[in-house]
């Protein structure tokens, strides 16, 4: 969809002791490139912080397919996979900025709530918002 | 299968300007139960760092029920759930202490690797941990 | 001054690749033993937040003493060092629990502010903290 | 000393429920820094790893001047202070990109250690690498 591509350097904090990135990590990633994805589709923080909506994590998941060790560049590719106006599914794929080598994929569904924990339907009460993710799902 | 609850307070640094515990948190729970589910079957770490086992993590999942807050108390329950030799599956629970309200479930899965890497059959080369796995699988 | 020691039981994510805790995680253990110490004096955050207190930290040194590695149960003891009213200074001390090793020694000092951000002197708005702080100081 | 100055975006999960950055990750931009400015004198970690040394952390301290929030970026400076062939002092400086705002002042020390632990003097076994340390030193 023409994004600027998300990169990560991988911090020494970011290690354990078996030597690589701990996988809780991982998961931090997704919501790094995830709020960089929505700042390239207009949703930016403070634009969200106006409008009173937060975007709670419903459920993650990730599958480790290879190790990523301090020194190393990823980047993490979001895509919006589906979204219906009260709910939305993003996929991630990270990779070795270098190699090109997989490193996991995974996936993070969201709603939409007002600062009061109150569910928000984008759809039905923020029309603009709803255009933007409509406009950025992939075509069927 | 009678092992002790494992109880973590929730930490200020655990929290995000959403006013709750960060979602990345919860992975990092899956581990501290993990941990200790394994030190109470009698895989501490030091016996598996005398054997050379190491046991990372390949996938992992969380739903999220409710928002946890600081100055609450949860308790995390793990269950084994499958376990072939080579691999294992780890389910968990997350309730408040006080209220028993249900916080996320998730999954863990792992396998078994010698400090440089190699994939170990558990079942093949270390009886008595292969034992031990087995014994605390819940019965069919 | 009587308050029970605080422990905290090394978790696997507090490693990096060094094999150690990282430097980072002992400022997170003093605030674990400071929000502690507070809850033993009266002041835990459920009060805190119905008064409306903010207590931001100003300044954090850590000076590492010895190294702690996963396995381990450390303790963390933290002593009111100073309070005047509008600030505050901790001395914290982490030693081993089975040991008694230093581990580290450290400091943090605080303001009081409200929850919009104003400074506050707990001397001449809030007596019943003050008194609480003023008692728990290390006799002269 | 001409190095590239070292940025840092403000992430969602380095806030707290005080809505701001939680002053433990301060500790780590300090890491980011200290570790780039190392690269950029020609110290990256894996010339250090094939010399075999590596750098533990001996002390940290940090001065928060004013408060860092999500959706800013940081510029961390660090400037190599002192080094004497077997510890060094670095100190930090951390400014808002876009306003120049002073966020916190900070300080590390550090020795050099063998892989197994024992320390090095640079200035007798690492000549190079000594070398490089002192032709970035501040001129007197």
């Amino acid at each position: 969809m023409g994004f600027q591509t998300y990169s990560h350097k991988v911090q020494y904090y970011e290690t354990d002791q078996m030597g690589i990135v701990h996988h809780s990590n991982y998961i931090r990633w997704f919501e790094e490139a995830r709020i960089d994805m929505l700042e390239q589709m207009g949703m930016g923080y403070s634009r969200m912080e106006q409008q009173g909506i937060i975007i709670p994590v419903l459920s993650v998941r990730c599958e480790y397919r290879s190790m990523t060790r301090f020194g190393e560049t990823v980047e993490i590719i979001p895509l919006l996979r589906k979204y219906n106006g009260v709910r939305m599914n993003i996929e991630y794929t990270i990779v070795d900025r270098d190699t090109g080598e997989l490193r996991c994929v995974g996936e993070s569904t969201h709603c939409f709530l007002t600062k009061d924990g109150k569910p928000v339907s984008l759809k039905r009460e923020y029309l603009t918002m709803d255009d933007m993710f409509r406009s950025n799902l992939p075509e069927e």
